[in-house]
Parts: C-alpha cells; structure tokens; sequence
C-alpha cells in the first residue's frame, strides 16, 4: 500500500474557499467532487456562506464537527498560510494547493512556498501543488480539480507538471475513449514530486501504466532509483519539453561540448527504464497502444491488408523503426496460399487484394496470429465497395479476442468512410489510426518496453577495493593549495593511476638533468610536452618533442622547449616539461565525464584521437547505478566497437580491459564529486590480453 | 497549353463497356462522368443496351455519329485490343485504360499490353493505364474513373500509382476539405506516366501544387529533367515506397556497398527540386499546408499561445526541424510588454497566458505577424473556459487575412471542444493541427521548398576538353581482350590520369629487374604491390612492402611478393608488381561510383581511408545534370568537409582541385557508361594549391 493511497481516497475532504458562484475556482472544485460521484464526507469552507450546492458550509476547517483526511486550498494566496496551519492543527493529513502566486512568480513567492512547506512538515501534512489544477481518482472515484470535465475510467495514471497538457490530454482522451486511473497536475512540486507520485501509481492496482509529462525532475538521484524499480513491473512513458533550449554546455572538455542537459535527461530516462516520448503525437498514441494492448514478446510484425501500395509503405515503416518483418512458418504460408486467391500475396506482408470479404480477413488473421514467428500484427483498410470497415473492425476483435497475448492494431485509410468502424475499434479497445507510420511507431514503443523488461539484473559497476582514495585526496589537496583547478598531466596520470586506470608513464622534470634521468627510469624513447595548465594547443608553440631515444635528444629538448614557450608565451607560469613513455600505437577511443546538474557524473565513451568532434561517436551514461550490463551497452552503441572487436581482420582489442576502465573511472568520478570534468584521450587499446594505455589524462576540478 | 489538355478536357467521351447494372464498374463510371457535371457529348457503348442513365447507347464506337475525342475502356481484358483499334479508325485520341489483366498478371498479360501500347502509337492515341482507375479533372469538371466519390475542386493535381491511395486519400480530403484540381490513377503506366501528368500538371493554370505517390518512375532522366523543370515554378511533392526493401546492393565496392536504391531516389529527388516527404503523415500534412499557405521567405518561426508548456514542445520542435525560434524586433517587443500581462513572455515563443482573450491573440498575432524577423506564425491554444477555440479561430482568419504573404498554422490541443473551431480553419483554409509537431513539420516542408527554389542554377560540372578518351578506350579494350571486368591498379590509373584526375604515378613490372627500373624512374621511397585482379587483401598475403628506398630494396620485395604469392594463393593468375611512387601523407578521401538501374551512375564522396564503411561519412549526387553548385553541396554534407577547410589550426586543404577530380570522375564516368563501379580510395588531399595524389584507383566495367 503506498504511503499516498489515501491522497487519492480519502474518507473526508474540505474545500477551503468553496464558491456559491458558478465559474468560480473553488465553486467548480465542489461541483467536480459532487459529480465524480464521490462517497466521503464533504466539507466546503467560506465564512460567508451557509449552504453551497446543498452541502453545509463551514466557517473555516476548525469547526468541521468530523474528522478532515484532506484539504483543498483555493483561497487567495495571502491566505494559504494561516489556514494551512489551521489545516496542520486540525489533524489534515493532505493538502491541495491549487493557489497560485508562489515561485512561479518570483523570489517573494518563493519564500511564500518555503513557508507553507515548512508548515506542512511541522504538521506532517504531504502537500500537492501549490500552483496546480488539483488531482483526480477515477477508480474512488473523486474529483478535486477544477478542469472542465472528469476522466474515463481507465488504467493509465497520468502526471502533468503542465496544466495546460492536463487539459488537453483530458479532452482528447474523452475525443478518443481513453481512459485514467489517477489525474495529477504537479503544479511547483513543493512536497510532493513525479517520483512520488510515480511511486505511488506502481503500487495502485487500478494504474497499469505511468505516463508522465515534465519539464524538469525535482531530484535526479531519487527520480532514477525510482523508475528503476518502478518500470520493472508498469511501463513508465515520459514526455520531457525543452530538449533544445539549453543547448550544448559552455565547457573546455570533449565531453562536455558533446554532453548537452537533453542527453543527461535522455541517458537518466533510458538507464531507468523509461520509455520517452519525443512528440506529443507519439505520448497520445503510447497512451491507446498501453491502456489497450498486451506487450509483444519480440519485434516480429505481420501485415495483413486489402491493397498493395499501403503495405508496402507499412513495410518501409516496419524497418526504419527498427523492427522486423515477419517471416511465417511453412503452415502458415501453404495456408495462404491454399485458401487466398492467387493474387494474393501470401508473405509478409499479406495482401488480401481489394475484393477482400470479411471471411477472408477472418481466415488470414486467424492463421498469422497463430504463428510463433509473429509477435504483432498490423491490419490495414483501403475503402472498397464490396468490403465494410465496420465489418473488417468485426473481424478483427473477433481475432483479438480468440489470440489476446499479440498486440493487434488496426489502420483505416480514409477519412469520413472510416469514422465509425473507428469508433467501434476504440470501444473494443483496439487502437485505430489513420496512416501506418503511427500505428508502427506504436507497436515499437511496445517492443522498446519490452526490450527493456527483457534486460536482466546486473550489478553495478563501482567495487574495485584496490583503489587508492588517499593518493587521490593528496593531489587534489595539493593542486588547491596551488590555486589551481585544471590538474597538471603528472597530476592527473597520478590520479588515474591511484584507481587502477592504466596510463603511460611519466614524470615531470624542472631541469635538464631531471627529464634525461627521467627518461633513463622511464626507458626510451620518450615524449617531452610543456607542463603548465595555461597552455592549451602545446604544439602550435613548439611545446612537444616525439619520439626521443637518448639522455642527448632529452636534454637538447628540454632546452628548446623552454625557449620555445619563453619566446611565444613570456608572460605564462610553466611548470616545467612533462617525460611520458612513448607507447606504440593502439586503437584511439575516449573515455571522459561531465557532471549534469540534475543527474551528476556522466560518463562518455568512443572514438578517439583528434576526431572526437569531427565524429562524434560516443555514448553517454550516467554513473549513478551504473551498471556491468550498461557498461556493455555502451561500448556496443559506438562505432568504435566495430574496431575494437577487430575490424576487417584486424585482431581483437583487449574490450575486458577497457570495460574494467570504465568501470574505474566511474568509481573516481563517483568517490570523488569533486572532479567536475575529465577526458582521458587518447587511450590507446591494445590486442586482446595486452590491456591499454592512456596518453593524456586531463582533470578539472570544481 | 500542354499536350495533354485535351485528355483533361475532351469534348466527346465514349465509355466502352457502360452498364445499365448499378454496382458494375462500366456503370459507376458513366454515373460519375454525368454526376460531375461534364458538358461535353457521352457515349455510352454497350451492344446489348438501347439506353443507359438516359444516354443513347451504341453498340460500338464505329457507330457514334460524331466525333468522339476520349474513349473510356472498361470492357474486359479479352476485348480490349479489336476495341482499341476500333477508336483508333474512329479518330479518337485518348483512351483510359480502366480494364486490369495486363503486365500486373505476368509475361501473358505483358505481351497484350505491349500489343495495346502499339496499336495506340500505330493510331497516335495516347493511353493512361492500362489496370487503373481512370482520371478525373474538377474544373473541366469530369469525371472519367469508378471512385466512389468526387473530389471537392481545388488547387492540387494528385498522381498516384496505388488506386488504393486514391481511395484513401480521396476519402481523407473529403473530410478535411482538401481539394483538387486532377487526379490521375497511373495503372501499368505503358504510354503516359508520372513524367507526363508532371508536365501537363505544371502547364495547367488550374493545378498550383502537384502530389504524386510513386512505387518506381518509368523513365529516370525523363523524370529528372522534366521534374528539374517543372519544381521551379510549383512545388512537386513525391511520396515514395519501398525505400527498405532492396536493401543495399551485394556490390565488391565502397561505394556500392553504401548506395541503396532508395539512396538513387532519394538522390534523385533532391537534385531535381522534388520535396519527399518520408510518410503518408507528411504526404498528407504537406497537401493541406501547400494548397493554403503561402511559400515563407525564410525560416524564422513565431510561436504565440495561451500557454507555456506546449509552447516549449513547439520550439524544440522547431529546432529538431532545423528551423529557427524568430527573435522579435525591439518596437514587436516593447509593444507586446506594453500591452501584455506582466506574466507574459513577450519573447518567442509569446505566452498571452491561460486568462488571455481573443483581444490579446489579434493584438499579438498582428505585432508578430508584422515584423519583419518572423517568416511564418504557429497559432497555439490550450482549452480554457475563459476562450473558446471559435474566437481564436476568428481571431487568426482575421490576421491571416491582414498579412496573407505569411504562412500561419493553428494548433489546437484537444479533442471534441475544438472540431467545431478546427472546421472554421480549414474552412477558411487555414491548415489545422491537434499536436504541434505535425504543424511545424508542414511549415518545415514549405521552408524546403522555398530554399530549393532560392537556389541559383549553375552550370553543368561535365566540360572538360582536356580529357582523353582514346586512351580510356584503349584500356578497356584491351581489358575486355583479356576478358576481364576487373582493371588492374596501373591500368585503373592510367584511365584516371587520362582524365586528368591525380594519382601517384604507377608501373606494372614483371620482372625482378623491371621493378628497380620502375622505381628508379618514379624515384624513391616507393610502395610495390602484387598485381592481381583475384587478390583482394593484398597485404594479408605478404603481397605488399612499402617504404622502399634503393634499387636492392625493390629487387629484394620483387622476389619476396612473388614468393608469398605463390606460396599462399599458388593458383592464382598474378600480373605481376606494381611499383608506386610513395606518397607523402595527406587528408584521405574517397570518390566513388556506382551506377543505379533508373538513374544511372551516381557519385559518392566522403571521409576516405580503411574506415569509410565504418564512418559512413558520405553524400551522393546524380551525375545526370551534376552542377557545380550540387558539388560543393555534395562536399559541404560531409563531416570530410570540415578536415578539408583545416580542422583545429590545420591548414586548408586543396578543396579546388577536390571539386575538379569531382567534376573529372563525373565526366569520366559520364562518358564511358560501361564503368560499372569505381573507387578511389584513399585519396590524399594537400595543402591549397598542392592538389591531391590518388593512391588507389578501382575500376569495374559491365
């Protein structure tokens, strides 16, 4: 039972600021829980009145003679203070903020709202809202919003932080025969969030599927944790506005140029197990195709349809979202063949030719979706004379019916013909659409959910004990007893090192004779680069020296290194010369981090080198619950898999050690929050059984 | 006047094959023709038949008294042909080939259709269909098809060759209130196709915007040119299916393995002005928006709505379209603060909020639409009781009314509460939608095409005189005495060289001392490689030694290859070696053709190297009709384009001579049709005024 059960059920409710005047917020509010038929006790409060639509009015929530479970606040905004308090010493467990003029209208309000936050935790009330329509229970049933109409009774809970979706949504839903369990407008999310009420619909028996409209998440950490459980048991469909306005973030890191806040959001959605919606087209028509259908056991989809042209298009749809067309089984198609005309096309996909009758639509159905090589079917409609759409709708619940376990739905092609036969698909709870495209794109949000469900446990990555926390804590120290937050090459390699990450050796030499004896204990050649964290482009000032075989080369470098920086850039602080073990080359690929302000640390691996930009073939994925599974997927979503698995003949790379890799670099990044940036690039992947180096290791601290 | 006017206008028309029995095609289509109104002379012929639906019948065409200018034959498959050669002793001039059993049933069918085709070209009648459902023209008006409805008159010609589209999408524009100016069903296509009721579309003053669905064209030059043409002047929208199930060519090449058949299409389209749209959503989507709106001039978008959520799912989806968010100018700003709530946004996209009025939706519609930064208006409402759709409605088809040159679209989010408004829209024909996606989708496709026609034409890439023809001839004759398809890598850049396309000098060498000879006429270092058109991992053999820098060098690596080559492939026909010039390092690029069954051969340009499967950074152009513009596009595509302009402080790249050899390989492969498949991989790309070096060169003939 969740904590929330009662929210959404309560045995009495007051309506604060309750209204005798129609058009009124707080008379609509009565008038709503009047009509939803709801069975507690109704309390509407406002001093001025005796009676409102024949319930006893009540001066104010102190003098209910009962006991009040819950309150909804629509009295003006200078009110919601004293009478939430009011509401606290009455024993109210619940309150419905509805008032506006809270944070949304600046900073004032926001003090307003932390104050009647501070109320209901001293009083141990949960608070919706404030700044919302008000939440709804189909099931109890109960109305206590103020929106225009009352939900079909269904099973979807649906979460808005947007009012203006709450009623849009409601009225196509009503347009459509969609049904809800639950109806919440989020309002500010003062108290009470997404991943609350997320929680709680898992937990409601009468809400098979989450939908959830946000613009933000309250907290990115519990929103995860959360969804994670959640969507293992109830599909959790998202839209999330504002994927573009943000833009890339202003950062100096590969990873942070490539990692805008849409991807973190995307990254934390699909970590969770969410299934986002990328229109408002695609979340109504996940809406019909989840209230309605059984989920596909595979992406296996037949077609069965009375003209040629269509189903080619369906077929083309069929591919480019990723999913397959069916193959039947040999009963299947001798079947067809058997019974169908010869003009007939008796693969996939079936076309029954236009002089279809309904028997013939029967007999087709009938037989593929009784094969085990389909997992969903399509049927398609052209009008024609000899062939009602409302005798194809027929046809097809009569086979739904026989084989419920396989998603079916229908497209009618037309307009004013296909009306009906539309309406009574709805009734029988088949999804109908107009065109194939969305009718395919909605069978593959069934898959992609699948898919998911489908994913087995697996632990996370972050357990490495042989790391080295205090080696870590001293360079950071050091590095901020110097001022500084970008990490020296030494610095970081150091760092990388201290968590078992493996990087090419080096040292940093402050004389001649220090970088040819660090040369002689690293072993040649060498590299020689110019330390100092105000010197981006090294080269462009002769600060790099390749490929150096003797103690002689060493020393003669180092020289014209510094001369080098001293002519171009007299005025920069030079650390001195970093010597770093030449390693033979590997394969390029990145790993790098970025922190996302709502979901933390993320990590970004791909190709490597100097491309990264140019291509950017990455994959992101946050640290928080990272797991070995994830790590995988990663590595798998890149093009740079191709060349670590061995490309074109070329020997396998050593994918073990690059997974350990980033599995250490998500236990640095996590133990230490600190690090707000890093990109190791490039590391150098070597074959199987020969592990990796890094070559340059760039840290950034907070 | 096009050709064709008359076929869309006749003055007398015979229905062969009319019926006296409702429910019989040869009866619906003599009631369509009488029901539309047409005010020419009808024959119905039908020997049994005195009368049909009032008209005198005759028992054949011979019979008719007068002339008779179009004949309508819906007889069966058997009569056909002694039919068609009656009309054609009649002087008729067209014939609408309504009767199916032709190509579509097989090599028998095909035969009687070629049989028709003849005796129409013997008559010099022009034929549509065979296996269609006839034509029809809402001007004229007539009516010459069995389709259970009229279309309503407007400003589209619409092309099909699914009859089952026509169906769909005549019953959708009944309902949406879509109109046409013709429509045409293309059956078997044996005379007249696509191309042609293109042509006739473009001429005709009734027709503004031409929708064709296509499965294949007949004739792809014709259709490139004719389409190059006619997309100048009015916009041609292409619906195309099948674009997956070719699937990629089986090819031994690059550029083959990349390029599809749908890729050629695709190509195809673009290069001539043709605006795809990828579902029958957008096919759809784009018939509203191009038969009411006017073309923008740019593609900067306002957004004005009553409320902020859909507002934000508006403008990501404006920039997921790659259109641009308008910024106001300052008078359209400090007006909308003046006169808006303060809890407006006055910036794009302007929130007028959830109380606003019609007042508010015309002031703000008329200060947008007035300024010069906003190219097109998306018009969004949220169902509130303060406002009904109707008034925001009236308050658009006033502005639009006022600023008609810019393209407005409605969005209204809900079901039942707003179909009433959204008729009053399209009444008004102003395109209307439930989500904002499919709005700026519309918008976006008016925005294409407005940038295609805004594109300059430019002259035609294939001129160089410099070429050698003889000498390619030469090659290829001798690789066809050889009877080979494969040319061998000396000959392949001979033909290179022949048209002035740089490659690193090549011989072939037999012998030990032919090598050294080679080498020292090239100059050293150089690269040898085992000639052999049946090797294809030349270096997995041992077949290949670079960097060879004396004479000893090369005459070692001779007796080595051959060694191995014997060794590992010891049945296998070698040529010999070839010795190449090594060359120094530069950016790798690849240039590539294939050629398409339709569209013949078709270039490929991109990142070059061993990783250009895996990248897959390439752009492809038609050479039929290539423009120096389309090269530079083809470049300015690809992610290769950003190395060639100096990526990160590099310096710029030859891009002069990159565009030449582009042009040079157009013009090679142009001429000499037999290549079949070509790639020049890697190509190095040096410095501007360094020009470029082709290491590789593969060449394929037929």
């Amino acid at each position: 039972m969740s904590e929330l059960a009662s929210l959404f059920n309560p045995q009495s409710v007051a309506i604060i600021g309750a209204s005798a005047t129609p058009g009124k917020i707080g008379n609509a509010i009565l008038q709503n829980m009047i009509d939803s038929g709801y069975k507690g006790e109704l309390y509407p409060i406002n001093p001025k009145e005796e009676e409102i639509l024949g319930y006893t009015c009540y001066p104010s929530v102190a003098e209910i003679p009962g006991e009040v479970e819950m309150a909804v606040l629509a009295v003006p905004a200078r009110f919601v203070l004293p009478v939430a308090k009011e509401c606290g010493e009455k024993g109210v467990k619940h309150l419905i903020g509805i008032t506006a003029g809270f944070r949304e209208t600046g900073k004032e309000g926001a003090q307003k709202e932390q104050e009647l936050l501070e109320v209901c935790n001293e009083y141990g009330m949960r608070l919706v809202g404030p700044n919302c329509l008000g939440i709804a229970d189909t099931h109890t049933p109960m109305d206590a919003t103020f929106m225009a109409d009352f939900p079909l009774k269904g099973r979807i809970a649906f979460i808005s932080q947007s009012g203006a979706l709450c009623a849009s949504i409601l009225d196509w839903s009503l347009d459509r025969g969609i049904g809800f369990s639950k109806f919440i407008s989020l309002g500010n999310k003062a108290d009470l969030n997404e991943a609350d009420f997320i929680l709680d619909a898992a937990a409601d028996p009468n809400s098979s599927v989450i939908f959830c409209y946000i613009e933000d998440v309250a907290d990115g950490d519990r929103f995860m944790q959360v969804c994670s459980e959640v969507s293992r048991s109830k599909p959790v469909v998202v839209l999330k506005s504002g994927t573009s306005s943000a833009g890339a973030q202003a950062a100096s890191s590969h990873t942070g140029a490539l990692a805008g806040s849409d991807r973190a959001y995307d990254t934390a959605f699909r970590q969770s197990g969410i299934l986002r919606a990328y229109s408002m087209e695609e979340f109504f028509n996940y809406a019909a195709a989840f209230s309605y259908l059984p989920i596909p056991k595979g992406d296996r989809v037949a077609i069965v349809t009375n003209s040629g042209g269509p189903g080619i298009i369906c077929t083309d749809s069929i591919e480019a979202n990723g999913l397959t067309v069916a193959r039947f089984s040999r009963e299947t198609t001798e079947a067809l063949r058997e019974n169908l005309p010869p003009e007939a096309n008796i693969y996939d996909p079936v076309d029954l030719i236009g002089d279809a009758d309904k028997g013939r639509y029967l007999f087709a159905l009938d037989r593929v979706l009784a094969d085990d090589n389909v997992d969903a079917v399509v049927v398609m409609y052209t009008p024609v004379a000899v062939l009602s759409p409302e005798e194809v709708a027929d046809a097809v619940i009569t086979m739904r019916d026989k084989y419920p376990e396989k998603p079916v739905a229908v497209v009618l092609l037309g307009g004013a013909a296909v009306h009906d036969a539309a309406d009574i698909l709805e009734e029988a709870e088949i999804p109908c659409y107009f065109t194939p495209e969305p009718a395919v794109r909605s069978i593959a949000g069934l898959v992609r959910y699948s898919n998911m469900m489908d994913k087995a446990e697996s632990p996370v990555v972050m357990d490495f004990s042989d790391v080295d926390r205090d080696k870590v804590r001293e360079v950071f120290d050091s590095v901020k007893a110097d001022n500084r937050v970008v990490l020296l090459g030494n610095e970081a390699s150091a760092v990388a090192e201290a968590y078992g990450i493996p990087v090419a050796p080096i040292r940093l030499a402050t004389s001649r004779e220090d970088a040819a004896n660090s040369a002689d204990e690293l072993g040649y050649p060498v590299v020689m680069k110019v330390a100092s964290p105000y010197i981006v482009h090294k080269t462009d000032i002769g600060g790099v020296r390749l490929n150096l075989s003797s103690r002689e080369e060493v020393e003669e470098s180092f020289v014209e290194i510094m001369e080098n920086v001293h002519r171009y850039l007299p005025d920069t602080p030079v650390n001195g010369v970093e010597v770093q073990k030449m390693m033979p080359p590997g394969t390029e690929i990145i790993i790098g981090m970025s922190q996302d302000v709502q979901f933390g640390p993320m990590l970004m691996f791909g190709l490597g080198g100097i491309y990264v930009n140019l291509l950017q073939d990455v994959a992101f994925r946050l640290v928080n619950g990272l797991t070995v599974a994830e790590v995988d997927n990663m590595i798998q979503e890149t093009k740079a898999f191709n060349l670590l698995k061995g490309y074109r003949g070329d020997r396998p790379k050593d994918i073990k050690v690059v997974k350990e890799t980033i599995a250490r670099v998500a236990q640095l990044v996590w133990d230490f929050r600190e690090i707000t940036e890093m990109d190791i690039n490039p590391l150098f992947a070597y074959d199987e059984g020969k592990g990796m180096a890094a070559l340059d290791v760039k840290i950034t601290l907070s």
